[in-house]
């Protein structure tokens, strides 16, 4: 597995000797100094989280919208109004320390900043949910290839069309990220990440992408497309963008996101959220 | 694994010839007529739910205190203000068909009837939680003896020395069930329940009661005490009476609850929250 480097070098492969990987804090550190870039590959180990944030009158939409859609949504913590620290990153500042954000107004893009302090407002509630760069991690250490890390690109997420499950004003489709897998790694890319429910779990979909109405995989709605060797199967996990779909779909007044693929980096132990006892 | 009768003749051996079963229809149907008991053991492999409901302007208080303490509080399902229906039970009527609710005004008991439709308010969000019910059967599936269940006693539950993590105006201990396990099976139960996160998980506990700050198993917070063999392990797994500890720790003006150990018969089945693609 190889780590992006987000200098703008190419990407180091972990395994080569001298290769380069970053604690949590350092990463934060890089991000709130203006670094952005995807993060997949980055803090081996750490959980990832995407970040929503909301006006304190539309938190408990969204934390019902998350409890209602719990493979896309997996909720590991929500702040207190106005609050910009997480007990999943002590001394991390919501604001600063992310890659790339993401500004809506009324359900429109309207800015990506990479520090988001100019946006931020004492009523805003953040949502921290799982990431599937967390499992990414068990499934190297199974002997998956992660094929968009290989390749030093974002991993591709497809609007589908399913639909969540609507929560007060809150409706939308549901996003997945897709990652080609080999038939032989097949069951062990469904069974590492289904031992990580918390991190959206096991795949919703393997196999033809027009199941779940996407049209064509060279075209991601984000992210990069990524190249497939001839017998891979498309793999599709329900993926932490959903929210900003539902933002898109529902067009709530306000609301502060992550930029897909550039995650939030908690000082958590991908073991944590593993589920215990079974070997 | 043996069959509580709850129409009060001597339990019923599921495996003796002409032992019978109830569908979760059926079973709320009994409870809605009138019929009371707790519930473990009742309806094979469908899902059984705790049930809290509090006034809407509680309810996103208590939406975040289960998220912050999925482990006791993890949900099923949450209703829309004033809705006695749920997803989990098409045509089930949450305020007639569990065996006994408790009712709390300002933290206080003051009511335990078998219909809650006299108490039944047009604002109140209910939520339904996990319960531990529903890893028994696997856990029986995997040979592990269910003593309560074996004794035809409801399950013993002890009111912990572990806060949760408050959330608003709610705060209050963890509440944890205890099955005494025989040591050669203390794999296959931790294993069993542990791929059911969504009902409580893998235990928080086995061992020394004290550990938990519980000061004698024979006398239980809830329930009934259970005999343990002499080898038996007290193994503790957090539960879904937790939220009637934050009721009277917090005082909510009102809530309505299921009784201890009398659940909510839903028609899921347990495999739905089966983690996926382990074996």
């Amino acid at each position: 597995m190889t780590l992006p480097d987000l200098t703008g070098d190419r990407p180091v492969a972990l395994a080569e000797p001298g290769a380069r990987d970053w604690s949590p804090r350092a990463a934060r550190a890089r991000f709130r100094a203006g670094l952005a870039g995807p993060t997949a590959g980055v803090a081996a180990g750490h959980t990832q989280a995407n970040l929503i944030a909301v006006p304190a009158d539309w938190a408990y939409d969204m934390l019902l919208f998350c409890q209602r859609n719990p493979r896309p949504c997996p909720v590991l913590d929500v702040t207190d109004a106005g609050a910009a620290t997480t007990v999943l990153a002590p001394g991390a500042d919501l604001r600063t320390d992310l890659p790339r954000y993401r500004v809506w107004e009324d359900g429109e893009l309207v800015a990506e900043p990479a520090d988001a302090r100019a946006y931020w407002r004492d009523d805003l509630v953040a949502f921290l949910l799982g990431c599937s760069f967390t499992f990414e991690w068990a499934l190297a250490g199974a002997g998956v290839p992660i094929r968009h890390v290989e390749q030093g690109r974002n991993v591709p997420m497809y609007v589908t069309g399913r639909q969540c499950r609507p929560a007060g004003r809150l409706r939308g489709p549901m996003v997945v990220s897709m990652r080609p897998v080999p038939p032989e790694h097949l069951r062990a890319a469904i069974r590492e990440s289904g031992l990580l429910p918390a991190v959206h779990g096991g795949p919703v979909h393997c196999g033809d992408p027009a199941a779940l109405g996407i049209a064509d995989l060279a075209r991601p709605d984000f992210g990069d497309p990524v190249e497939m060797a001839p017998d891979d199967i498309p793999v599709f996990w329900a993926c932490g963008v959903t929210p900003q779909a539902a933002v898109t779909a529902s067009r709530p007044p306000f609301a502060l996101t992550h930029a897909p693929g550039q995650m939030f980096l908690t000082d958590a132990r991908d073991e944590q959220y593993r589920v215990v006892g079974v070997d």
